[in-house]
């Protein structure tokens, strides 16, 4: 199967809009959003009604037919679905390249008629589309979007969704943790392009490195997974599957129209196509986060803890081994090497390190948080730093740049491994004061690769996803 | 067991520090922190070494028995490890009511002999000890306190931990939130004062609603439990056991100095004494936050699920069904109020309820809302409201206090029934601005008792906990 070439969809040189109208929700916040997203290319609105007046100063055109309007690579289609089968011939007539429909009103209303005098439409032509029942598309270079004062900046990550609520969703949320976007696309019911033809061009776009999906159902099994297999050969493709349940299925098909089969058959699918798999959207952004991040692939689920607090170690370790990982015993050697940082006798070095409070002094943190990544028994490090806390123990160690000295200290070490480092900030308050200081520090972290998880369940998540996508690739290596 | 009357430690006369030197992390803080809290008692320091020169002006005693040293209610020891046996003989002798040994270096840290010597001076007199290796206490009335500048505020929720920095990030987390505490107890080691005995004592404190445990061991299992079973009956009672695996029992070994026993059995004994069970931080958080806004207990696992958004739809439902709950159909009846309110027919009357964009309007909200809490079918309700997105609501759908609405519609419906209502506000940003959207609209639902939960599985498990709860009350009448 050749794939698409998305091109034209991503960076459309002309892009019209059917619909366009005074109503400020309907086509026009199509032309709206690319008048201020820093879209460079042509705009054209299409409504027989307001040919006479245009729209806000705009030139309407009466069809995409009408002299005037240029060849067009993209169409976006915003009228009631009874009309949109037509829309689609004009773009078959004009040559458009790609068209979306952003209509709702087919399978996902129960009108299976329509949809498929949609699909007669379609197949009539050589227009690609989009939808129906969905936002449209985003691109971080070309500046297309769906939405009007939407901000977005560039990153690796591709988003494609099957819900218009995620996508938007998805993307708010990773662009608001200061990581960035290539693509996104809302499918919507997928009756023409289909999630598989996306990652197939996800495949070979140098500019992601992430493919986020979140499906409902799939209309062609065999060659999504397929697809899959080639994609997570050379990319990280992190995978949602909506409708895990049977209700959540019957929540599904009322939302897209589509079918979403056994989970169970599903997940043992995704796994051996080598997807990274998340269930709900707190851990799906978790996952997202790390791979966007470039954490190392950890060679074992064995993970070194270092920590300052002896709750916490209980709790760490707890909530590590029920989640699925292994805490293996330090060698001789790094006990050794603490023991010189540490002479202290209250700390124990065991794993998970109690380093107690001589653990918050920047160089004897760098000295321990070293000895336990180098430890050939570790495969991954988690570490807490209470980010939250260091303008007080500024104050009590003397320490001048607490922050700064603490990033060089984690930068130390995180240079000299191939090992992954996942931070932890043990939140003690919620208050906005502390919550900025936390994301001060995330950021830093962000920049040494090492994503800053709160969750223990879900640091536990991400390291038995990354490893078992390690070995997958291993496997098909 | 008579209960021992704690009295004199949370509501101290007179407080005096064994070990008040120039260093402020030793005793010296104890009794800063007392000057500065609003505790309106007497405070004495006493240290041989500093009688002639005091200390920061301070007058300095000898010892407990010098002259000019008043009846003592409570004594706090911040001595190297091994003098602390002689100092609680002088307790005694003084007739002191109760020590808090703040000093470490007893069983935890492997010193057996110590840890004997200490019990057998403890049990040569009438001074009650808790400790040691432990912060101390906090009530929010007598403003006792265990460490300078923290602030804090009453509310109905006591705490008592076994692990010092676990009492500390309770504590400090609980109060972010707003909701406020009654005692805080820092146990320690607890070599004398057991959880026990303040399980008891707190069972007939009246402004004590709820308590709130972190134990990694026990020394008297069937007097815990049976303490337990009688304080459920009145009072909700939360509790986290540290040292759940076999290494995290280890790590507690180290901590506190106790064994950690089979949690299995662990587990099932809790749940026959009525316990409310949580096992990790955020997870215990939601517990206590919802325990403390007294949420009602459902009467059955069946959560109606009030949404605007089809993804979120299927993600909930899948959500929360693999977390253990159902989602019944809602009866002919619910669904023909919902079908009046919004005749659109894109929304869908399937539980979740996905109400659309028309649900953000308070009023149509109000009746849906309404609607499914009335549901017979239905045993306890979530609703999402995206607090963040007020502002754009108020905008589009033209509510000047589109947030103020929103909480009267809630309120009207909070009142008119006797079922757990729980939000969720699906955010969308984690900038600080939206941040403190979420916040200011949290604590207006914690009015109302309602409890805003983030993480789905949270709210499953506050949800299993409570109703669990409330079988085991109609067993024990």
């Amino acid at each position: 199967m050749a794939p698409v070439d998305f091109s034209p969809l991503f960076f459309p040189k002309n892009i019209a809009v059917i619909g366009v109208s005074n109503n400020p929700v309907g086509g026009l916040k199509y032309i709206i959003a690319h008048e201020i997203s820093g879209y460079k290319g042509g705009l054209y609105s299409i409504n027989p009604k307001y040919v006479d007046e245009g729209v806000g100063g705009r030139k309407v055109y009466a069809s995409l037919l009408s002299e005037g309007v240029p060849e067009i690579d993209l169409c976006i289609i915003a009228i009631p679905a009874p009309f949109v089968p037509d829309a689609i011939r004009q773009c078959h007539q004009k040559g458009v390249k790609f068209a979306i429909i952003f209509s709702s009103g087919f399978a996902e209303a129960g009108n299976m008629e329509l949809d498929q005098q949609l699909r007669v439409a379609i197949a009539e032509g050589s227009t690609r589309v989009v939808g129906p029942n969905c936002l449209g598309v985003l691109n971080s270079e070309s500046r297309v979007t769906y939405f009007p004062k939407l901000e977005f900046f560039p990153g690796n990550i591709s988003i494609v969704s099957q819900s218009g609520g995620t996508t938007a969703r998805l993307m708010a949320y990773i662009l608001s943790l200061g990581l960035g976007v290539r693509n996104v696309v809302s499918i919507g019911n997928s009756v023409d392009v289909t999630i598989t033809d996306l990652l197939l061009y996800f495949k070979d776009d140098p500019k992601t490195e992430v493919i986020a999906l979140y499906m409902e159902s799939i209309q062609d099994g065999r060659a999504f997974l397929e697809a899959l297999k080639e994609v997570t050969k050379t990319k990280k493709v992190v995978l949602w599957k909506g409708g895990q349940t049977e209700v959540g299925g019957l929540a599904a098909q009322s939302h897209t129209g589509g079918l979403a089969g056994s989970y169970n058959i599903w997940k043992a699918a995704m796994r051996q196509a080598g997807a990274i798999h998340g269930e709900y959207f707190e851990q799906v952004v978790d996952l997202i986060v790390s791979c966007s991040l470039n954490v190392p692939l950890p060679q074992s689920k064995k993970i070194g803890v270092v920590i300052s607090g002896g709750g916490l170690c209980v709790e760490f370790t707890d909530t590590l081994i029920h989640n699925g990982l292994e805490l293996p015993e330090l060698t001789e050697e790094t006990q050794q090497k603490l023991a010189k940082v540490f002479p202290d006798v209250n700390t124990a070095f065991r794993n998970p390190v109690d380093l107690g409070e001589y653990g918050y002094i920047p160089q004897y943190f760098q000295q321990a948080l070293k000895a336990v990544t180098d430890d050939p028994n570790v495969g991954t490090i988690l570490f807490v730093r209470e980010s939250e806390r260091f303008e007080m123990f500024r104050e009590i160690l003397g320490v001048e740049d607490f922050a700064g000295e603490t990033y060089k200290a984690i930068k130390n070490v995180v240079y000299s491994t191939q090992k992954p480092l996942i931070m932890n900030s043990s939140p003690n308050w919620e208050e906005l004061d502390f919550i900025a200081l936390r994301h001060q520090f995330r950021d830093k972290m962000y920049k040494l690769h090492i994503p800053d998880i709160q969750l223990i369940p879900h640091i536990a998540r991400v390291i038995n996803e990354l490893y078992q996508y390690g070995r997958y690739l291993e496997n098909v290596k």
